[in-house]
């Protein structure tokens, strides 16, 4: 039996029809060529931070102990922002210090964080407009092949965290709003499950989208009927609100942000 | 020399946008990591089990013998929906029973079909919207690993089966269908190499797209001039009309469900 | 310790939404299975060899020693084009001999080019639309398992080369152009950083796009205030020009061919 193969998976906001993650994959192979890499996301919208978080948090725990996260959402890519290696009890993360790892890490025992210091796990030439190929790819194949990360520079005490937006429970009301717009254009809020079921309610809830009444919550998209509106709870954990059959974002034209309200249905 | 890694091929609608592709990868590998994924394609529409299952009758074959395929396509996930499993003499294939592998297994020796009903080869917890992650992706580790189909659940009898769009065969003329518009915009249609070599048709035969003569078949894209419309044996084993040097879907403005027609050279 | 798996990477314009590449790798995985296949883009837009040329020139360096880098972009595929292996110093390069692995060759030591002639490397039945899956994936599998070029077929003197578009130097100034719009909307143009850095120059330059002045030379993106023009040399060695947080290609109005000029700062 062959060693389990190291495990490294990118997100980033550099899409799929440039060179730019073909080469950070090229960088790694070169370094640690019995690496697995796993895109989880390259999809993100240019330099969104949340859109960039929201991504690697719905996806990071599924993958095996000892992965390296590595995320790419980096505006400010070049400047003083500081670069970061975060290990937590189950993962190593590596990205720009502005936020990009924050929502993963809400959930995660933080063990260390050291910044990116030592050029020497960098390509010998680091330009300052794609640290992906220059910076994190080198870096992670390090880390991959079992580097401790207190190598990469600094101990760090803290990291950027991007405040979660947390929705406004109050007694038996949730307001929240929409964080994701998926492929299908299901509309995934920042209401989780939990909140839900714990409102004390006695008749059920109804969800709302803005003033737009959806329904109780019910158990899959096939509970109601092709073309209607249903809300769920989602495999991210959140409230999602879809069309059996068709796509939400457009039929019901959602944006992000929108807001999303849970409450007992109406006494009649 | 290392052993042969198992390999599982991913078909679904997921898009590649979000994070859902990479999640089934992480419990794959959580899993059975010594194992290859290689996805056939997530740019499936949204719910179309007639382009899921095309897709994958048209890679499958090119995969070596021992493959697993997945096909996520799965409108009805979360319902009462079966899953199954099927084994033919050459693959092990995985998915909804609701037809999407279906086309795949046409011309496949089919050994044995088995639901999936026991939960131990499943994540921990199983969500209603997310199969792919939940159900199909860990089913697909234990069956690379060797789980033979029979543990997974019920010996079923037979499986869903989209019916397979026909072209009308009459004396010396074909009438079949646009079933495909690909990345070029070339239009795949049902009708196959061996039915429009089988017309008994003297003079040579022409291709027509509803009214507009395409013109007679041609051996390849490049056989007419730039910009011309042209009728080849695409790649897939079928009839093809495209456009050299242009995308055939826009300048003819074709659809998929648009007729497609051959027939003798009208005499003079 | 495993040995070290071979690599292949492709570049294509078939890109994502069908099967095509995965029907390739499926085809590489068949013959080679301790392979490791590396997307460097299959968003070249159908049939621009150009774009191809220049993804693939982009990319191949960053690739371990042996890499094999197959190339696919082929209006002419099952016409009378010839299809070439090339191996230099480094690498082996895989294609049409159309132009499109030309650009990556200009900086490497070719040691031999050899056509592609002997069938018996091809899969059984080769097509005459889709040679990335018939002809040159086996022959890819065929060269990372270390078949020598040479066994392909006859040996060649040259291979057909696009021009390169080089920028006009004239004392002081450069005229060049838009090549490459990336995912993020920048402009890469044809002008690179050691003739920027030749100008002889005493009071600094200014970048134009057409007559639009963008700016001196900026370090990094984030070097001008968000929303504003930037020129910096970016990741492939060539001026850049950005809009800092936002897409340049849309708010600047850019296409490929676009001029770009580098002058001194006129005097005042």
């Amino acid at each position: 039996m062959s060693p389990r193969p190291s495990l490294i998976t990118f997100t980033t906001d550099f899409g799929l029809s440039d060179w730019f993650v073909g080469t950070m994959k090229g960088v790694v192979l070169g370094m640690a060529p019995q690496t697995q890499i796993i895109d989880i996301s390259h999809g993100v919208p240019s330099g969104n931070l949340r859109a960039g978080a929201f991504a690697l948090r719905s996806a990071f725990g599924y993958f095996p102990k000892g992965t390296v996260h590595v995320a790419v959402v980096d505006p400010g890519v070049g400047s003083n922002r500081r670069a970061i290696a975060v290990e937590t009890r189950n993962y190593l993360f590596l990205g720009p210090d502005n936020g990009v790892l924050s929502w993963a890490l809400i959930d995660e025992d933080v063990l260390a964080i050291h910044s990116l210091d030592h050029s020497k796990y960098f390509l010998p030439r680091v330009g300052r407009t794609f640290h992906g190929r220059d910076v994190f790819a080198p870096v992670a194949a390090h880390l991959a092949k079992g580097l401790p990360i207190a190598k990469l520079g600094w101990k760090q005490a803290s990291f950027v965290r991007l405040p979660w937006p947390e929705p406004r429970v109050q007694r038996s009301k949730i307001r929240g709003e929409v964080l994701h717009l998926d492929k299908f254009g299901n509309a995934i809020s920042n209401i989780d499950a939990s909140a839900v079921s714990a409102l004390s309610v006695n008749a059920g809830i109804e969800v709302r989208l803005g003033r737009k009444r959806i329904g109780g919550l019910s158990p899959c998209f096939a509970s109601v009927p092709q073309g209607q509106p249903v809300a769920v709870i989602g495999s991210s954990g959140f409230l999602e609100i879809a069309v059996n059959g068709g796509n939400a974002a457009r039929l019901l034209k959602i944006s992000i942000g929108n807001p999303v309200h849970v409450s007992p249905i109406p006494e009649r």
